[in-house]
């Protein structure tokens, strides 16, 4: 199976978060991996929108009930109805997270990520573990993320 | 988006089941679209497999909490851990159901594609609502299964 | 802990089946049980006024993301926003279920019940399992819920 | 309606945390309020043994599909079967939140409280905003909690 990357991060965002988060998208699917994030606006539409560019993969798990909600770049809608309950199956189903700034949303992702060991990469982020590998670029960024993937697969986790 | 096309049955079947829903997973990928089940064993693998068989997509909605569960054809696990809980993800996220057997568990996602309006094709399965198009042949499943979301797409629900 | 009896049906219904739920609520209030609901109108909230009229304890466990959409007897919202999602808790935290008509919304929970094997009995409900304990009457049905617990408690399943 | 606290904390707590847990449960049931807990050991089982000593209402929003595996000072064992997908539904159903210590779990839980604009008391927990309102003393934290809840309820909030 392909790498999957969640990228998390709020809806709100500025013009820099939005470039960060398309170059993200970017490269996860320059590295042939499967961007899973929350498929609504914001940092969600930057990370799907970059990894169309580049033909990737892009899952959007919808807290809402209808898979129009989505944003236009997602491939593959997962419409949960489960409000921000949907938040647990975005960690879930990530084999590595990169957290791009965010509000309490994004700390409920975080948190959940932490708690289930599930590695995260954060890009000016909630600084709330030293478990979470702090970076200011985000081709870094992407790199960890993949670099921790091979790592969990190669031990067997 | 590509068309989204459930396929629903139970997790122990016998050889006859295996194949029908092997033939409906592999003509959902020659017609482009996308598979969405519940990523376990039986029909859900049988359909996996046929789909893989023509380079299709298999979206799994996984009831535990691990992606290692997911049957070997999944191309995307979608890790919920919400048990039964998941059921409703399958039905909401697939514009079409084809359901082929099936048990109770099955008789829990006719009831949600018949609450939600979603369009169900019936191989051999309950037969609960004059809604459920019924078929006995496969590929005559998957060609309602298409028809019906030309219909919706074009009706614009 | 005191018996836990789910009730289930239709949110719309006639003058009939809401004197059969009122009835249901009071008996079950009347042998010190507590009515698990899904908190909303109908079925749901003639169970819960019946049970509020003999002092009895009433657990809605709603679609929504307010407790404000509870109906006016419930004594315990409980706030799920999982929409139909909801339902299957709504089964699985009864040790036995009486359904009362209903559509397709209750079908999809008596299907949740013959898949954890939890007791039905039905008033006037689907049909679609031998399984399920069908009477006319709303107080042989309490009856018997009260007496299918016993059984599973003494058993110790 | 009886005013719904949410009470949250880590599974694994030592002597103090456990007592103070027991005054803040003891303390709800008092003043008349239903604890809403996720049902389990730890500050859980504290809060609930404290509450039921006062002849509260423990409700226990469980992870797990089993009932059984609710602490026994539980009165109203509700069962998800949705794992850590509990802690929206724990929070949701609460109209103030008190959190004891915590690890990730009750960060997510903090998170989603602070997403709500759920009043939350801290007692040497996360500090990750200045929402939290941080105190030492459980008594004063129950008595802040409640009211939190009368100025919602009188805002009509």
């Amino acid at each position: 199976m392909k790498p999957r990357i969640g990228v998390i991060g709020a809806s709100e965002i500025n013009t820099e978060e939005y470039k960060t988060a398309e170059i993200v998208g970017s490269e996860i699917a320059k590295r042939d991996g499967i961007v899973i994030c929350g498929g609504m606006e914001g940092v969600m539409e930057a990370v799907s929108k970059g990894a169309r560019s580049q033909n990737g993969l892009v899952v959007g798990i919808l807290p809402g009930s209808r898979a129009e909600q989505a944003n236009k770049y997602i491939d593959v809608p997962i419409v949960t109805g489960f409000g921000h309950g949907r938040n647990i199956i975005v960690v879930s189903s990530s084999e590595a997270i990169i957290a791009i700034g965010g509000s309490f949303g994004t700390l409920s992702e975080i948190s959940f990520a932490l708690r289930l060991k599930i590695p995260i990469i954060g890009l000016n982020t909630w600084n709330v573990s030293e478990q979470i590998i702090q970076t200011n670029d985000p081709v870094q960024a992407v790199d960890k993320a993949f670099s921790s993937i091979s790592c969990s697969r190669n031990s067997g986790l």
